[in-house]
């Protein structure tokens, strides 16, 4: 076809790179640390068995039909009593259930971005956001971080200066660097965007997944002035692959967020909102988010460990309370781009470099996200012992 | 929140007219002749419980895990199998599994449509396409239709006036109107978008619920230029609950709607793909779209009877050889809109007023649509007289 036939907007994204890597590593004896997968055995495979068995003797002609764009009523309403955890005041009008927290961002941004409108994020941030933000055309500029989040001066500075239309926050365990961002942070953040009047889309699928530490008030739990949104997902705590995720949202987002669920794919599957919900009105989802919680945490410890001992000499590397990822910085001269291909054909082991994660890919060649909840314990052990040797040129 | 925070795209499209009018029905004791629901009772509900649990049972934690955004290969092979009883040749390569085919037509605009790009529709059309074309800030233009589809002298004319990015259009059993495209409409609509290089999008979610005549082959099938584009769904044939839909498309168009679904909501559900490929593969499907036809057919049949016997003199009917709609043009001087009201209240039946199927909505008022697949038997004779009544003026 011809080319000038598409949509300017579809220059700016090319296939995803994580998905390009997973694909070479599947079926492979590499081992991948590359995806934010969750751990196959977290799965609650006998919990969901047996809901979707329950659920279609008892509702099967509801499940199998339309279900309203909104979502599962009593899923929205134990969704919004649970946002009471972490400070957020909601009723289940607030609640939309979506194909994953991934349509969460998709749908902000077709209620918000017209061409050229600014959206400010963390630089590096999650990739499938900087493509969301991409296709619907955005400037997308980045605020200064450290390693408490977001840096509220520079945001402010950056507010003023960009008249943003949406500021992107992922505060827990950032993907990629496992950043959280700090309590009093939160507020200024808050009170930054509020003031403006400018909207905040806070992205947190890994809160939950909390390996030490006290769980923090959401960023939303400061708004005053009904713009926060805030997006969530189930695909670390029950199931990736049933495409369930959720947004909070004050009224007048939340209209817009329903009317482009509408144009988008009608309603989400209605066997996963009601097998979420068992789970959720059961108690056994609490107990399954600790059960993850056991499996990963031995994991973020012997990947930290296995860096720590095997990597070159002067790597950086910070220790995240939670989530799925380790981020390191590799010591000067050493590419993590460039080594990505000897890792995968010498060491049989594959990572994400740090590029993709930034609005400019020129920068964070040197640094890498390694997964840690996907392998296996002696996976990391192997896995990382070979990275190490590859990095420093053992092998 | 300040309504100038919203894209500009969100002016173009307001809650769907359809979805308010089914929340007024919803729980009361109207009929509604309004969705475009199936039948309740074409669920396949013990074939999906079966499926369920065997596939989790074995398959369990690839099922729970994400999935590739292509969707499900063994599906995808069985889909491009199926493609070809309508005359398209396709591999596997050429499937992608959405979200619903709501999810093809918001990718599809996605792929294609910049501001102020032109599409070329049916007036009327489905709304929900409509809605999508508005969220890309398409100009959307009408192509003049009969009762054997587009008009393809119309169509080339205009065409070469507007150099339109897409031609959307719903072959069979068009909704809301009813009409099939005919054998030799659709080469010469084909040909017509072919030579000008301008893709066309065939959306075909009803075809296989014909009852009577014969499958035509697909507008998809006479494209020598690859820029046609298959949707289907197992909306109408499985479960609407499900989500699940389908593309067919030639790589280069492919390769776009990869990266916008990667964007949008990263893969389909597992379940839901796995459970239709083992309904398709064990040949419970195709038994399963009988039973369907068999219960559509006597529906169908005894709303047009009943119309017929009970409209206003001068009533204009179709009787559409398959799908889920009767669409009626009622004589003079009765406004299908203004019933509306006096139906739901007086008659207590429901059914959706022509307008917000046309680009300009103050066309359409003295027709209207009625849906038979969702209602039963008795509900249709019931509430076709009541509504007769009401349309004639003698309650």
């Amino acid at each position: 076809m011809d080319p000038a036939m598409f949509a300017t907007r579809t220059s700016n994204v090319s296939a995803s790179i994580i998905r390009e890597i997973l694909k070479l590593t599947q079926g492979s004896d590499i081992i991948s640390f590359g995806g934010g997968f969750p751990s196959p055995q977290s799965f609650p495979v006998e919990d969901m068995k047996r809901y979707n068995e329950e659920l279609l003797a008892k509702y099967g002609k509801e499940i199998l039909q339309y279900g309203t764009t909104e979502g599962f009523v009593p899923l929205r309403e134990i969704l919004a009593k649970q946002a009471e955890e972490i400070g957020i005041s909601a009723t289940k009008e607030n609640i939309l259930l979506t194909t994953g927290a991934q349509q969460v961002i998709d749908l902000m941004a077709k209620a918000l971005i017209d061409k050229d409108d600014v959206v400010l994020v963390e630089n590096p941030t999650f990739l499938a956001a900087l493509n969301v933000f991409k296709m619907y055309e955005a400037r997308i500029v980045g605020v200064d971080t450290d390693s408490h989040g977001l840096l509220p001066d520079d945001l402010e500075r950056k507010i003023k200066e960009h008249k943003p239309k949406l500021v992107y926050i992922i505060p827990n365990f950032q993907n990629p660097t496992g950043v959280t961002t700090s309590f009093s942070r939160r507020k200024e953040i808050m009170d930054a965007c509020g003031k403006a009047g400018v909207p905040v889309l806070e992205d947190d699928p890994y809160s939950l997944i909390r390996f030490e530490g006290e769980h923090l008030p959401a960023i939303s739990s400061f708004d005053k002035w009904g713009t926060a949104v805030y997006a969530s997902s189930f695909s670390k705590t029950v199931s990736p692959g049933i495409r369930l995720g959720y947004a909070i949202a004050g009224k007048d987002i939340m209209n817009k967020l329903v009317v482009g669920k509408q144009t988008t794919d009608v309603c989400s599957n209605n066997l996963a909102q009601r097998a979420v919900y068992e789970f959720m009105a059961s108690g056994r989802f609490a107990e399954h988010v600790k059960d993850i919680i056991s499996e990963y945490r031995p994991k973020r410890d012997k990947m930290f460990e296995m860096v720590e001992r095997t990597f070159p000499k002067g790597t950086k590397l910070n220790k995240p309370h939670g989530g799925l990822f380790l981020w390191a910085k590799l010591p000067d001269g050493i590419s993590a781009e460039q080594m990505l291909k000897p890792a995968i054909e010498k060491a049989k082991v594959a990572y994400i470099p740090g590029s993709p994660f930034y609005i400019d890919p020129s920068h964070g060649k040197d640094e890498m996200r390694m997964n840690f909840s996907n392998a296996t314990l002696e996976q990391i052990e192997i896995g990382i012992e070979r990275l190490g040797k590859v990095l420093s040129g053992k092998i």
